[in-house]
């Protein structure tokens, strides 16, 4: 080993690296240069001084008046998260999901690159999404082999989940981003994270809610809050 | 009015209420009945205090030594967020991401039905998706006033989603949930909020960087850390 393992960053700080790195690239998209902790706090929905603390596990504190170096900070971030690598990584599930997610710019963008996508559905099979093949489910385990893939993300409806998790641990696959709608038992050692595409309707539904409350019953129809 | 409009709650425990929310539908389904606010809070990934203080908004405190009661919990939050009611939501953009999301259990099981989806498409205008015929983006502001819709969802590609924001805007739509990779310039008032897919897959790869490090580099084929 040459380098040291690198230091631990509390769960909750590493959740909002990406938040940040997400505000960030769209600032330098912008041609800012410069950002106060106070301004990257307002745009990430934290307070100041949890973006200080986040920011000092890089080791990064900016400077006093002038703040942080947006290219520099976005710099770090990925570094700290892994991503000035590209991770290759396999998609279960071909179907409208695991297309959207082959095809999206967001992820093979930004520091992951699709290497494999496997379905069971005969159909599907041999087709190409994202400029990859799609192949059998049996050859998971191969494809997992070959490209050194460490990060699987289910994109099968909610009923083959854990079909398709325990197919990614026979594989040798320790990361699981799980995009069904369904709870997965995995091994210990295992790392799976859920995306619910729902949660951000539901918080809009809350803050749409509180409108109609403010609008009164009268009028329902309206979409503006009314002023009295 | 008959009732007077509901005290808001601060935003970050209202993005955290989602996340209760899917923990005790899970909970539900495995049967559980109690739960304490730190077991709440180790499924949820936060501290046991703040748990008790979110709940608190709702009006609700658990039981010294026996904690909160799941069922009714679950029915509490999704009052809170307006889930009790089904909200009618629009989606715009009907390639594979817009036709993923029309289908997600998440979403349609879970206080949203989709009443409306539009593209620009001649190919995919009239086919079905979800239950619902794909029609012109033109049409939009006719489906969302009919409908009485106030939640639009952004599924196109990047370059297109400004206009698809600007479209919705349009119809009177007041909230969106952007899964396009870009920033939106929306007239104030009008909430947005935006999915990463590729969020929780940069954690991911946060955490299998440390697993890397932890190997050294001669074990750079493995996917478990070895164990000296």
């Amino acid at each position: 080993m040459t380098d040291s393992p690198r230091r631990r960053i509390p769960e909750a700080a590493v959740g909002r690296l990406p938040v940040y790195l997400r505000i960030l690239s769209d600032l330098v998209g912008e041609g800012t240069t410069q950002i106060s902790s106070e301004q990257l706090a307002e745009l990430a929905g934290v307070n100041a001084a949890k973006v200080r603390k986040d920011l000092s596990y890089l080791g990064t504190y900016g400077t006093r008046g002038v703040g942080y170096d947006v290219q520099y900070l976005l710099y770090q971030i990925q570094r700290e998260l892994g991503l000035n690598q590209s991770w290759p990584v396999i998609i279960v599930g071909a179907g409208n999901l695991g297309q959207a997610l082959a095809n999206y710019a967001g992820i093979t963008e930004r520091g992951f690159h699709i290497v494999g996508i496997v379905d069971k559905d005969e159909s599907k099979i041999g087709t190409v999404v994202g400029g990859v093949r799609v192949r059998h489910a049996d050859d998971l385990q191969q494809i997992a082999q070959s490209k050194g893939v460490s990060i699987g993300i289910i994109a099968t409806p909610a009923p083959h989940a854990q079909e398709a998790a325990e197919a990614l641990v026979r594989a040798g696959i320790g990361s699981i981003l799980n995009f069904a709608p369904a709870v997965l038992a995995v091994p210990k050692g295992v790392n799976v994270r859920k995306v619910d595409l729902a949660l951000e309707l539901q918080i809009l539904s809350y803050y749409e809610q509180c409108r109609s409350d403010t609008r009164g019953d009268s009028q329902g129809g309206q979409s503006t809050p009314v002023s009295a």
